[in-house]
This record gives C-alpha cells, structure tokens and sequence, in this order.
C-alpha cells in the first residue's frame, strides 16, 4: 500500500498501446459511487498518464462515470473513484452488461461471480468508499471538480484514432495492491476489447430480438465489425416482415450499429464466408436492402444511415435447393482420411 | 484402348457428387473441333451417365461448345467430342481462359504448359482429329444430330441444385488410357471449382481494369462469392469516381457478378474480414452504395440488380488515422514469442 | 342456468352489426384452458350464429386460441371454452394485454381488479374449468376438432368488411347467467373497438421505448388510425437518431402498424391537428421520411411498406421560435369572457 | 377626422399579439393607387407602431404592394397609401382573392358585396385618392421613397415568428373614422387568420382543378397546416394518374403548400379523421407517395420539397368494402336517443 | 351529289397507309350533333374501309364522339354524321383546339376562320343538320346503334400500330362533293401529323403556365416527341422552384406527357441540340431530375411514370459564363463570306 | 525561319476567339520529347499570348503534356517544345488517339497518314529534337522550370469560359515556316474542336464495347453534348442487361460523359431525333434509367452523377409494332416527286 507522496503510479507498468497514442495509458476499469444514492458503476475507460499521481479521466458525455462526476461537481466536491487492475474476469464482463443507471454493479459482478464479490473499505475513504478486495491492484484517487485537461489521440475500439479532447483528471490518493501483483491491461482495437464488449452484446440482444421474433436463432457482432458497426442475425423466417423486425431491434438497441444482415437458419453467423455467400446469392439488390437515415449516431465520422440487408430465401417463388453431401458419404470420407 | 461395345464407361469411377445429383457425372473438360475452321477449342462441362455407352452433353447456351455443336447439327452430322479425364493443371487452367470463339485452345494450353501440348491421332477419327498425347483418360464420343436428353438436378458451383433441363448427348465410340491412369474429377460448389474459375478471371479483369484506373493495387473473387457473385478490389484513389469506375468495369467483364466492394489500398482484398472493416467503418450507406438494375442477367433467381459499395475514406475532410503498432515493437514481441 | 336443448343461444341478443355481415356475431372474450399447462387464456374474439347451438369461434393463426385449439385437435379432444358476455372492464381490458403465451390470464384480470377474479365450477365441466363467478352471461361451449366452417364477411376494426374464412366451431353445453343480466357487445370498427386495442398498447410501448429512449414524452394511437395502424409519438430529442429509434421499436412491437410520426415534446400527440401542423411546418420531405418495405405483415391489402416520418425540429440551424401568447395574457382573456 | 400633429396613431387600440412580438402592430388590410394606370389595390399587410404618425409598411417582395411602392420611388415620389381598420367582411374577403396586379381591386371589392363599393375623397389628397365611405377607421399616409426601416420579430400564420427585416415606412397625415368606431384587428397564426387565407384559396384552386379533372369532389386547407401548407383533395377516380394530376396542380397554384392528399370521394376532406383514416388503411407507402423536391419555395426553413399522398384506393385488385350500417337501423338507434 | 346505293365511297381516294394497316383508312375529320343541346362538334377521327357504303367510326371512350353517339344509342336512334375530307386548314386546326364538351365547334371555326362558317342544310336530313357549305367532299352518314365491328391494326401517331379494337360503323347515305373536288387525307405518324396535334397545344400550355409563372419564354412538343410525349419549355429562372412548376403544369394539361425539360432562356425550345447541350451540362443527375410514378394514363405500353428535367443553370454558385462571340465580329464575319 | 529576337510571334495572325477570352490563344497541338525515354508526344494544347517571344502553355493536371514538363522541372532543366500549327488531317486526328503515356506519336501519326512522317532536325536543338518536315509553321520555344503564369477566361469546348489558372509557360527561341504558310486553328466550342474530340472516341469505345457486346451496332457522341457529355449507342439486345453494360463500359473509357442513351438497333444514333423519339416512346421511367453517383470527376460545375437510358424495347411483353411503309411504295413516291 502506497499513499500519498509514495502512490507514484510509475511503479506501475503503464503501456504505450499504438505508434500515435498521446503517451500511456491504463485501460481498465473505475469504480465510483453515487454522491446521492450511494450504488456503486463499475465502467471499462481508459487513463492516459500526466504526472506521477495525475492521469487522465475518460468519462465521456451521456456515459455513467460522467453523470456521476457531474454529480460532485454540481456541490464542488472532489470524486472518489478507484481504478481497478486486475480481477476475476467475471469482474469486467459484469461491466460490460447494459445495465441502466442506478443499478448497484457491485451486485451485478457478484452475480456473474455466482457469489457476493469480496470487499473492503478503502484506503482514502474507508468505510464510505468499498473497494473490491481481490483485485491485483486498485489505484485510489479522487476527481477535483471543474478542471479539464488535453487527452489522446489515442488508438481506439473501431481500429482509428480517436481524437484529441478535454476530460476531467484524477488525482492519486493511494496505490494497493496483492503481493506480486500483476496489472492487467488490454490492448483497443483488437479482439480481446472486440470480445469483451460483444459478447455480452449478443446475448442481450438476442434475447430481446427473441420477445418479437421467437424464430431467431442466433446473432453474431464479428470481429469485421470490432463487435460494434456489423450484426449476423439468423432467423427461421415465418413472416416476410420477420428480417427487417430482426435488424430494427438490433439497431434500437446497440447505437453505433451501422449494418445489420439477416440471414437463413441454415446458415452459420460465426462463420462469415456463410454469411457473405447467403449476401452473394439470396439478396435482390433492389428489393433487400433498406438503407435508413438517422439511424446511428455516436461519431460523426461514420455518418448516421445504416443498411439492413435481408439475405434470406423468399417465402414464396422457386428458389433452387442448397447442395447437399449425405452424411454417411461425409462420414466415410472421414474414416478415409484419418 | 477400348473400342465398340468394350467401350463402356462403367470401367471408370463415375461420382455421385451431391445428394440429390440425378445421377452420377464426369466434372472435367470436352474438346471440340470446329467443322468450318479447324480450331479447337477446350471447355469445362459435365456428363451425367445415361447407359454403359451414352451419357449426356452439357453444351450451354450462349457457351462455345453450343456454338460447335450448332455448326454440325446445321449439316446433320455427327460431332467428334472427346473428354479428357486427367492431364497437367496448366491443361485445365488454360480452358478457363476467356479466349474469344475461334481461338485454337491447343496453342493456349502450348502456352500455359510453357512447350508444346503433345498431341496425337484419336482413335475414331484418326488424324482428322488429334487429341493430347499425355491425357490420364481420353473418352472419344460423338454428339448425334438434334437428339436431347433430360439431365440434372446437378448440385453446381453457387452451392445450389442446378434444375433439370434438356441437353444434347454423347455416344462413346472409344476408351483410351496410360497405364494405371488416375481419372480426374472435382467436386461442384467447393474450392476446387472455385478456384479454378476465379484465378484466370482475377488475372484478366485486374489487367482490363488497370488500363483505366492505374491505381489499382488488387483483386480478388471470394470463396464466399463462389469466386463468382462477389468481388473485392482494392485501389489507390485519386478521384472521385475511382471507386465505381473499377467496379462498373468489373460488371462489364463479369456477367454473373453481384457484388463489387471497393477498397482503399491499405486493405488487404485477400482477407475478408479487413474488407468488412473496411465496410463497416468507412461506408456512409445514404452515398456510398450504388444499387443498378439489370445488371446481372444470366440465372433467374439470382435477379438482375447489383450493388456497388465504395468502402474508400473520402478524398477530404477529416477521417481518422488506422490504429498503428510500430514495428520495431511487434518485432520485440514476436521475439518474445519464440 | 340453461343447459343441453334448452341451451339455445337465441335467448341472447345476438346483434348484426354492419349491412354486410354475414349474420350476428357476439363480439366480446373467450377463455381456453391449456390441456397440458393448466393456465387460463383470455382472448378477445367473435362468435357468429350458425344454429341454435353452433357458433363460429375465430381463432386465428398464429394468436393464442388457435394453439390451444390445435393443443386439443392433436389429441382428437372436444376443447372447452366459454364465451363471456360482460364483466367489469378491468377484466376485459386485462384481455388486451400483450401477456406471452403460458401466462394465467385469470391471475392478470386479477391484477387488473386490483383483487382476485372470482371463480366457479363451471356447469359442464366442474372443477376441471373453472368460470369467472361475477360474468353477466357466459356460454360453455367445445371446439369439436378438426371441424371448420365459414364465417364472414365482417365489418372489423380497421373499417373494411373481412372476407369469407374457414374458421373452427363451437357446440354449446350450457348459458350461464345472473339474473336480470345485461349481455355485453361493442361495435367493431368504431371508438368503443380501438379504445379497447390502443390504450394498452400505447401503455406497454411506451414503456418498451423508454428502455433505450429515457426523452419519450407521450405516445398516441389515434382513432385516425383505428388505434392500429398510425402512432404518434413525442419525444425530449437529445440525438439525431431519436426519433427514427422511437419509430423502429414502434414497428417491432406492433406488427399491423404503418404509419409512426415522431414530434417534439411540445406537440400535444393527443391533438391530431397538432400532430399535423408539425408534420407541415417541421418535415423536409426529401430528408424527414423514411419508407422500409417488408415491415408490416399481417393484411396483405394493406401492403407491407411502412413510413416513418420526423417531424422535429433539427438540433442544428435557426429554425424560427413557436409564436406565444404571454400566460397572464391568456389568463386577462379567459377572465373578460367569464 | 384628425389632421397633422392630431393625427397621433395612439389614439387607436393597437395591440400586442405574441409575446415576442417587436411591438404593437396593426394586421388589417392597405390599399394604394397605381401612379401610372390608376387602379386600387388592396391588400393584407401589417403596420408596426413605430412613433405617434409613423409606422412600418410590410410591403412585400414579388407582392402588389411592393410593386406599386417601386413605381413611386422610380420617380422619387412619396406614396399615398391608406389603412383600413374595419369594413364589411365581403371587403376583406375580396381582397385575398388571388386576382392578377392590374385589377381594380374596388371593382373586386364591389362585386363581393354585391353594389357598388361607396368611395368618397381622401382628406389628404382629395379627388386623386378615393376611400371607402363605409369604413370604421381609415388612416391616410405616404411612404416615403427609399426609407427602409427595421420591422419584426412578429408571430406569423404559420405559428412561427418571422425574423426581423427592414421595410417602407409610412407617415400619417390624416385618421378619419365613424363615431364610436370599432377598430378590426385578427390574430395571427389563429383560426381567423387561416380561415382569412384558406377559404377563397379553396374555391378557385378547386375551379382550376376541375377544368383537367372534372372528378374532383372537395378541396381543404384543413386548420392543422395553418390552410397553407397542408391540402386534402377528394376525387371520384377514372385512371391511375388523377390523384397526382389533382395534386400537382395544387402545388402549382400554391407555392407554399408541402402536402398534398388525394383521397377518394368516400372521404369528408373537411374531416381530418377521415382522411388519416384513408392515408393509414389506403396507402402503400412504397407505391403510394411521391416526393418531389424544388417545389415549394417562399420560406427557406420550409425546405423546397413536396410529397404528394395517393390515398385512393387502387383501380383494380381487390379491395375490402367499407363498414357500413344500414340508413334504416342509424334512423331507429337516432330515434331512440332521442 | 351521290344518294342510296351510288354514295359508293369507292369513287373516293381511299389510302393505305401503312403496311400493316388493317385496310384502306380516310384520316379527316367527322362533325355531329349533340341531340339534346343542339351544338355540332368538330373531332379529327378516322374512317376504315368495310364495304361501299360502309366504314369504321373510331369514336374513342372519353372523347367528344364517342359521348355524343351515347346519347343517341341511349334512345336506340340513329346518329348522324358528317366526315369532311377537304376544307380551309383553318377549319381542321379549330378541331384541334381544347373545347370543352358542349362548345359549339361551327362557332370555333368560324372564329379561326376569322369569318363565319358557311352552312347549307345535308341532303339527308336537310335543316336538322347542316353542313359546312365549301368543303370539298362531305360524306353523310348514320351509326346504328348498338353495332360494334372490328378496326385496326392501324399505324398512329407515336409511330407504332394502334392494336385491333371495336368501335362504332357509320352507314353512307350520300356523298356530296364540289366539283373537281380534291380529297384531304394526312400521314399519320408523320410531321402533318403532329403538326396539327402539336401547335395548338403550345399556345394553350403556354398560356397556362405563364398565368403562375410569368417568366415562361417558350414551349415546344419536338416532333422528336411526336408533339406529344416530349415537351421542352424555356424560362426566365427567378425562383427554384420554377422549373418544376412550370413541368407539373405541361403534365396536368397533357397526359400523355412523359419528358419536360425546362431550360433556361438563352436556349431557344426549337433548337433540339441546344435543348441537349443544356441537359447535359447543367444537369446534375442527382439533383435535377424527378422521377414522379402515376402521372402518365392512356397508353399502358408507355408506363405511367414521367419525368422532369431541370436543365436550368443554379441560382446561386459560380456556374460558368456561356462562350460568346462578339455580334460586330460574326458581322464581318457574314460578310467576308458573302 | 526566324530566330533570335526576329522569333516575334506576332508575325503570326493569333485570334481572339470569343467576346470574354484573356486575350488570343493558338489553339493547335505541341509536341515534347520524353527527357528520359525519348518518345515524341503530341497533344492539343492552347498557347495565349503574353509577349512577343513569351505564350502560356496550357499543360493540365494528369495529362501528358505535364507528365513530361515535370521530368524536366525535377532536373532543373529547360524543356523543348515546339508548336506546330498547320499540317495534314491526319497529323492532328493522330494526336486524340487514346495512346498511353509512353507512346510515340510520331510513329501513330505516321500510321494515321498511312507512310512515315517525314521529320528535320529543329532549328534550335538539331538532331537531339526533330521536327516534322511538312508543317506549315513550327515554333520552337523552351519551358523554363517553376514558373507558372495566368491564363484564361478562355471558351472552351463544352460551350462556357474555363476560369483563369496558373500554367507553365514558353520561351519562343525560333519560329520555322513553309513559303506562303497557311497558319491552322480552329474555333473552340464549335464543330470542328467537336470532331476533332469525338471521332476518334467513336472509333475506340465502339471497339472496347464490343468486346464484350458483341450486339452493338453503332455509337455517336453528338454535337449537343460537344461530342463529350452525351453518348447514344445501338444495340441488338439479347440479354436484359445489355444496355446498362454498353452504358457502363462508355463512362469508364469516357471520363467527362455524364448521359448515355442506348436504343435498339432499328434506331440510327446519328439522328438525335430517332434517339429521342426511342427516348419518348419506350423508356419507362420508373424502371429504365440509372442514376448513379461519383462517376464523372473532371470538372466541379458538371457535378458527378450520371444517368443511363435504356430506351430498348423489352425482351417480352407485347410492345406495338413501328410504322412502316412498304419500300416499293416509297419507290413509287419519289419517282411520282422526281
């Protein structure tokens, strides 16, 4: 445990993640707690390094941490928030669930533990603020109110730079840590942030497709689209409107959702040569794709229309048989080659 | 060699290909002769067997086998054909050359084969035609005036069931063969057929495109796209219409085609998955997607409208900069992982 | 109580409707057990006289009634099923809820009541089915499987005359009734029928897009629209995407839906011509609508094609303030006409 | 009858009508003398309170009065000009009839009120400017040439205020009136304002209609598009092209109008209801409506785009009947309320 | 004067016109009597050729011959008629011009004729008829009622066959003529032809346009068009939406329109090449064309969709200055080359 | 042959073309010589005058002309040019081939005038730059490196002013003349620059087409679109999607066209009036036009999107026969004119 003059992050190993990025950063998660309702947000965001015990806060517009921080620095008052290195992985897919403010995430990642998630008061603010008491590593600093200063580029989810920006600091308190402790870290744009915000993803929103539309069958945000701006839906289609209610949800739900194909049952939406030869061959360009304007909003960069194609076979009409290789000859085959 | 009645097919392995196949078939390559001019010309086409000396003769529409056919049929003869089960790779890449009608596909195949194709007397009809000297299996047959047979379904090359259909027919007059020949064949609708119908059209369109659009950097068909119905191009852009123009000349030259995606030249056409981030990230779907109708035209269900996706950055304005590892780094990381 | 011969349907007013029906219907709930499951299921349906002791029962694809029917017919079953001819409209507005297949529908009218929904053996089959206690009139009655019969035309809610159907029977057992009873009815395809429809609907949507859209102010299914077809909707819009996010959920929840106008939340949706005056003033026809085809599916004259009109006022730009009259104005006028 | 420094505007009632409004103005109509050819026009337009004997003259580009202020300042001349508060409402009816510039707007005047419009000689410039003998209060004034002075913001028929602008100036020299005159005023973006504009536009847009579509039923400006911008036309049907060829002569004659819909003669256009009834059962909103864009054209926030709603119902196909209860029960159910 | 069996119409010049004209055809125009209102209506129509005494009547559904002979079918009585082969062209050109049913064309003509018609009573029903006193040739004639006989193939004026049909027949009951009478007849399809359509036309839509748009400098219906289904107009541009406004007015005047472009006034509507050259450099394809389904009625091989292209010059922009060559330069120019 | 000082330009009759040009241009071809490969390259290019030794050289973005002054501008060194005003046709037609860059246009002119073009050594650099031997006036004249000056308004050939632009210029070292010299220009915007542009064209894009459309007939760029915006192209159509693939092919070898019109081949597309009658009377607007964006780049004022026309008849359905006179019939009409 490291306080005041000693909780020098730079014992900490802190990474350069991309050749531009303005200089380290952390890219964990922070807890805070409600000035006013007293539940904790867990939430993934990143701290880019200024001083030995200043970093950089991303709390981004209509984001929880920044409701929160609005919340002190409507009274003036400095922020507790901790920054948690290192967790069961548990820990940081409860983070990654779209639970809607107000929800207490220490209870949530207490869920996904399938037992109540240990804790302790904390070193700044003891009883008043608890911290979670497995974690490798928890950086315990405070947000003073008002003050913004200069963060990024830096090398983000989508695979581009995300720009140079304002955002509020925090100011180290304490360093705790377990003996031998290893930071954990991940590395944006690439797969493990691709998944970890996924798949989380798929579920909910398969579940929620599925209360309109009990044909659906699976849903897949791919790595093509870093698990954000493309969607694979595949359906037993009852209904012609079936594909087009399928893709509508998905975008209602996930907001930087830029296209969405709905395809057959008989097709694998893990498998993207599948969904792209269902693209290649069943959709009519002229009647099954829906291009919607004002649909998806959060960078400008990516414009706001999205596309819901409808790869799927008509309902009606001769469409030709898929090819098909009887088991037992598949099954020989096998025995052949082994 | 086996002549007459000795002259039945069911020496040699005839597959069953796909479930629901009507029969089983030989996949490989005719050779023709044309009455009035003298040129052969070689083209991949399947023979479903019908008896022990009779199979059918796919000769399509619109294809240079009909065109031959014709030109017999007109006299009322019979055409000397012959199916060659098994030569060199070069012998079958260069029949799907788009070589014009009229060319002699024996000096293509010289060529391919970087010496002359050997060539010898046919059995039937002695040196008024020659067929190749090294073949593993040569069946000589000829093609009765006006007689047509059913023949499909057929699982084919888009991974659907080809629909019965009336095709003339082929009367086996020889067998000749090496010496414990391996006949050749391949199986529809996967790879193999795939990539051989795609490398020569990668090749021959990249080259026509590149007369109009230098910036061209590549081209590929995808397995997704049955190496047929999709294509990904990559370019160097300059202008505007860059983007589209590489993509309506793509249209032009491939009449089967559907979908033209093209992409900036830090994209790698061979990895689908960069071309859908590509997709994902930098289409504005209200601009950047051209849908024409009656594009396409040669099977039905397919319809006849195409799409166009410009997946470039714009010229101006701002777009962000691609997330970058330097690479001295992913070198000491490689390192580590030795 | 009235049972076997003396069941004879004609002692009820039983009402023609509209000029062109095919004969009176009763137009109020039936209630079905599930054979396996046990629960209740109370649905809004018609019952047309055929004889004495015959009625049409309208089960419709794909609604609840026809499962359960389809449960019995599997098992060559005669279903029970009652016909309730008036109680307290908690009970029947209960009927409208979009509960899931499985639900107890006796334990929501119970909800509704705001106490339990009181039961009895019924006469015809005890304690195997019970039956709503405080009902004015009910009629026991069973499905005999497999048989159909034709019902219609009918004048239905969305105005028009429904064609000619095949639809199951029902043979009755028993009329149960309290004394000096008032039969209930409505008239279909006027206010009393789309009050029934929308009010819950509008309740249970709008509760659905507030999850992903907290600014939704109000929602309205006019009459205008037979409460079905048309939905207007207000919103606090924070994001260019709110309004068409607000639209899509509507079409996902309510499938007959064609027409979804979104306004400010300063348009009362309550107040067509209000509705209207935005859709005037506030719609830039060649960027303010969108029409997605196969999105509506239920009637096939109705089309499939939907639209989707924003009709706010955009987050950027001078467009002009709303004229106003000053309150204490308002409030020196209101005084002087008293 | 008040001359020179006694003609004090402040003698009149002048009122505020919006809260935002620049000042008190005066919204009744003007009339001036054509300088070269002698004939009156009269014409809507407002005067804002600017000092005791001056006010603004919102004589608009590309309208009448401009046209005429134009003549005199070409030759440096100040305008007589008169404001007329009160007269018989044929008076003001007659002056928003759409009659070309040129017309003899007293003679228009005359024939609304079916005998002569009396005149009388102006205090101000006698015989050389008549003035109706039968108005409650008459203001004589000139503009003087090339005088522009700052007018608005000021609530507006469309419910919006109208941005500030720089205007002719007129100076009172005289105000005449009967005892105990009542000064007319109407509020703006009101009922009265609309009705003002919408009902003689109705009549002569519907003659026009009527010469190429003698099927033409009604036309309406309904009150919910302030009778400017939205129009509902009900024809009787002969060819496919009816509905667009009513609409489309509607934006011709009106250049504000933004929506236009064409509904069959079963529909009340003056029955807003109704004609939603028909837009939400009737319309294929992918066949159905046609956007046109440079259409509209007066105000810049209206954008210039059209749609034009087809909601008849199709020529051919069949197409449910309407509900309809027989004339003989609504009798007996009328009776019986009674 | 021929009467009975002599009024042969063989003694007349009776052409083929076509090669697949059905029979010999007169093309000039017919004259009838309404029988209730007395007025004589003058419509170009043509004669086939059955028998010697004996021809087609081509009275087309919602013209003025066709309502005229109902009335008469109505009663069950025999309508006279009138072909007039030959008279003044001021005569025909009167015909041409858009009455209305019930105008009293012998008045029309007499009005081109710029003196009254010269009338002498018929020699079959003497002063219950008259006949225009100079034609060349007048056949008299009656149509039976109710009979029906086959008419066409027949070359028209679009340049393609009118398709066999019904009409009406008239039975000869004398033939009067001048002496050395020459027999009128016209080309159909031809630029007679569409002369006499045509011009007429472009005086009334001019005059219907400019009513709403003063700028209108001229019109043209190319015979490119046939003089009908092209139309080229030529503006002084003031607003944006003029162009537009003045084509919606061509299309509601004339429904078989189906191409307006509207230009600017430096190019002159009778040039067809500068027409073209300002379509294609000042339209931009994705702006200034409509595309407007529904507007197009008579023919159904003709589509009902139209369209209108904006060739005008923006408004506002930097479009570039025509070239021009100074007039004192292509002076001395002309006369270098005289 | 002039040198030195005496190489004063003004010997030279230099016209003014149009009312607004900067000043008077030569507007004939130059020829340089590749620094590196030592190929001639002969382009069309305009000269202004500055001084009487001192013209602009109008060198464009990515022609050939600046590829090669930039190889010099790199060493740092003059480079040669001479202007060659007046020689045969064939001279000038060779030098709008589409030759890549590379190519040398000595040998291409040669071809064009069917023996060698006889070449001399320059009076200015001998052997190491020759010059053809039959011009009728040469000027030999140096680029120097860097500098660039103003040149134009200037009308150019689509018919309006080219802005002013900053171009390289040169330094006349000799002017060569034949005895009598007859100096060469043509009148830009007019037929003969049209030509010159156009037949070449033709002659190229036919051939390109018709590699892959064997059906094509014929294809004219027509003087309404200065032989460069507009195509018309003839096809006999076997396939749907013939036109669309003719119209793409022309706007990827034409970079400035921006409307292609393709008919059948009964139309002659060197008759705009056939063409437009085809246009009028078979394109279905809703079905046969594209409009597809970013295809055009050359100039910002003509915009980037382009329109293709399918004014083929359909391969089914019932479209009406054309007119037509029996050729012995027309036979006899111009022997009866004759």
């Amino acid at each position: 445990m490291l306080k005041g003059p000693q909780a020098d992050v730079r014992i900490l190993p802190i990474s350069m993640h991309q050749k531009d990025d303005a200089g380290p950063y952390l890219t964990m998660a922070c807890v805070m707690k409600s000035m006013t309702d007293g539940f904790y947000d867990i939430t993934f965001t990143k701290n880019m390094y200024y001083e030995p015990r200043r970093m950089s806060f991303s709390a981004h517009a209509h984001h929880h941490l920044e409701a929160m921080t609005t919340e002190y620095e409507k009274k003036n008052k400095r922020a507790p928030v901790i920054v948690v290195l290192g967790h069961h992985p548990a820990f940081y897919l409860s983070s990654c669930c779209m639970t809607p403010y107000g929800n207490n995430d220490y209870l949530t990642a207490s869920a996904f533990l399938q037992e109540p998630l240990r804790l302790t008061p904390s070193e700044t603010w003891g009883e008043d603020f608890l911290v979670p008491a497995d974690a490798e590593v928890i950086i315990e600093a405070e947000v003073p109110p008002h003050v913004r200063e200069s963060q990024n580029p830096f090398g983000e989810i989508l695979g581009y730079y995300q720009l140079e920006m304002k955002v509020p600091v925090i100011e180290v308190t304490a360093i705790t840590h377990r003996k031998n402790a290893i930071v954990e870290d991940f590395m944006p744009g690439q797969m493990d942030h691709w998944n970890l915000g996924g798949i989380p993803k798929e579920g909910s929103v398969f579940n929620i497709i599925k209360k309109n539309l009990p044909g659906i069958k699976a849903i897949h945000l791919p790595p093509s689209g870093c698990s954000r701006v493309i969607c694979y839906i595949s359906i037993k289609k009852e209904f012609i409107n079936d594909p087009n209610k399928a893709a509508m949800q998905a975008f209602v739900e996930m907001p930087n959702l830029k296209l969405a194909v709905v395809v057959d049952d008989d097709i694998d939406v893990f498998n993207e040569r599948e969904v792209l030869w269902a693209v290649g061959t069943r959709t009519h360009w002229d009647k099954d794709i829906e291009i919607v304007r004002k649909v998806q909003s959060f960078r400008g960069w990516l414009g706001d229309s999205v596309a819901m194609i409808d790869a799927t076979r008509p309902l009606k009409g001769d469409f030709p048989k898929r090819n098909e290789v009887p088991e037992d000859a598949m099954e020989r085959v096998k025995k052949f080659f082994k």
